[in-house]
């Protein structure tokens, strides 16, 4: 495999991750079906292992490393889904994880990922140097680095939510996922162009986080200072190149939700669909209510993930609802 | 048929909801099971129809209705999730519904059953007599009457949740069901028994409405006042002939959980499995965390529903944790 995966790259991806990942149930609901006015399929990556996608591109990344490599160690740099994809990943495979996390982190995350045996190195993001502290670590750079998103075995895994759905559901119009890094994005990219190459695929940013829209509509990579965004899942400040190329030749195009509108998904999931979800993972919802998107007829969209805690959630449900 | 459905009419029920009603999905939490000390199966019927198992019973009594009936129309009395489950068959058949409701019911579940398109006849229960207003309604005796759980048809379809999780998950030592009417229960151990048959099926209700642990311990249907439990899928005032004869030769045992253990176990869920549930459904869970149960390897829960009201979800994510 070259740096930039393709549809093989994917089936691949999809054969190792048989009976390691959850299959994730479609759910549909006739009442969002109505209020947006298309049939829409919904992929329930809240129900993965660890509660979102990034499962699925940390076990393909980690399962492909060589003998000495796993018995050597990996290393990650997150403070959220990713960190607990690795940990969960090399919990399954007995590997040794080091996550390098912000001594800032949400302690339900700093939890969720230390219950999973992972040993945290934390750091202060306010006067230390995150690859200062890496290297350190890894001075005998004997850890294999799992980069959260600009990595072909990363993407390639998470292209197989979409490759379910794209397999599972026939003569979809449109696939909404959302796009932080891209990983998600242009992995979904990839699985849809191989099934249902009519179906058209559109990226789904907060407008508080659009760097990967206004880098979609210049042709560069742009950079945005951090975004105040509810959807924390989407705060990446730029895609990666790999990401990047895929979203540019395979992506059909790139839209933006309000922060209102996201928790207006987020409601009307917990009502309808009877699911947890993060915001992030409410984005695809949030562009059908806005109208952001063609009309179509069957539309996939992929609920990214389910881990919200439960202040936020609170907060969410004591607002009116806006549609 | 008699009176009193085994399992062929589980199986009968279970081809007729081929295609009909949702297949839905088994989870599990790590975190769940290692809290607990057993691997628990969760059968999330949050994810049926209308958001309730009730569907299920609802398609089985109704489609097995002659075409004279189906023209004439049904009627039933309910203000929850039996209401909406007729009100979505009859919509899904193209039959005229008449719900008599009283006018004190929830307007979340009013306009969900109207938005069925069921015709709603409210009375008040402080001074009117519901019979009075169903004779009145069906002077003619035209509509055929669909009870929401002492009927073998609305037994043997409630039977097919439990058929689907005892069908894919093998080797269950126990399965747990809520327990409200009887009808889930009654046709949960149907199924069970028929297809696994050292499998226990323990019934669970409320400490505060324990009218089925009661019968079920002294041999006759006991009658309870009306109870106060945030379970108000379980708050009927006591089993019917049919599902309590059932209970008494079919179901292991019965036991009942606290308020703070099913609020608790509410969390856990949308911690955890990242669902929805209403407290009603989270009695099984209830019961493991309560030790309630002998100890058990693999263990099935049947999550009855996901019906709660976002007031009702905030007031059990502010409370803390108590496991």
């Amino acid at each position: 495999m070259n740096n930039r995966p393709d549809y093989r790259d994917i089936c691949e991806a999809a054969m190792r991750l048989k009976d390691k990942s959850i299959y994730t149930a479609v759910l549909s609901s006739p009442k969002i079906n109505e209020q947006v006015g298309s049939e829409v399929f919904f992929k329930c990556e809240n129900q993965q292992h660890i509660g979102a996608f990034k499962f699925r591109g940390a076990y393909n990344a980690i399962i492909q490393l060589s003998d000495l490599q796993k018995k050597n160690g990996v290393i990650a740099f997150s403070s959220g889904n990713h960190a607990q994809a690795v940990a969960r990943v090399c919990q399954m495979l007995d590997i040794k994880a080091t996550i390098i996390m912000p001594n800032n982190a949400p302690d339900i995350k700093r939890r969720g990922t230390e219950i999973l045996g992972a040993n945290i190195i934390e750091y202060d993001p306010l006067t230390e140097n995150r690859e200062t502290i890496a290297q350190q670590v890894n001075a005998d750079n004997r850890l294999s680095l799992i980069p959260p998103f600009n990595h072909p075995h990363i993407i390639a895994g998470q292209g197989t939510a979409a490759y379910e759905l794209a397999s599972d559901v026939k003569n979809l119009d449109q696939l909404l996922a959302p796009c932080g890094g891209g990983g998600l994005l242009s992995g979904t990219a990839l699985a849809v162009k191989g099934l249902q190459e009519n179906c058209a695929v559109i990226g789904v940013e907060p407008e508080m986080a659009d760097d990967a829209t206004q880098s979609f509509q210049q042709g560069k990579i742009i950079t945005i200072d951090y975004p105040d965004t509810i959807a924390d899942g989407t705060q990446t400040l730029s895609l990666g190149e790999i990401t990047f190329g895929l979203i540019q030749s395979h992506v059909d195009d790139m839209v933006t939700v309000s922060e209102a509108m996201i928790k207006e998904a987020v409601r009307l999931l917990f009502y309808n669909l009877k699911q947890v979800v993060e915001p992030s993972g409410a984005l695809g919802l949030a562009a059908l209510l806005e109208r952001k998107t063609p009309p179509a007829n069957r539309v996939g969209v992929i609920i990214s993930g389910g881990n919200i805690d439960g202040k936020m959630m609170q907060k969410i449900l004591a607002e009116p609802s806006i549609t």
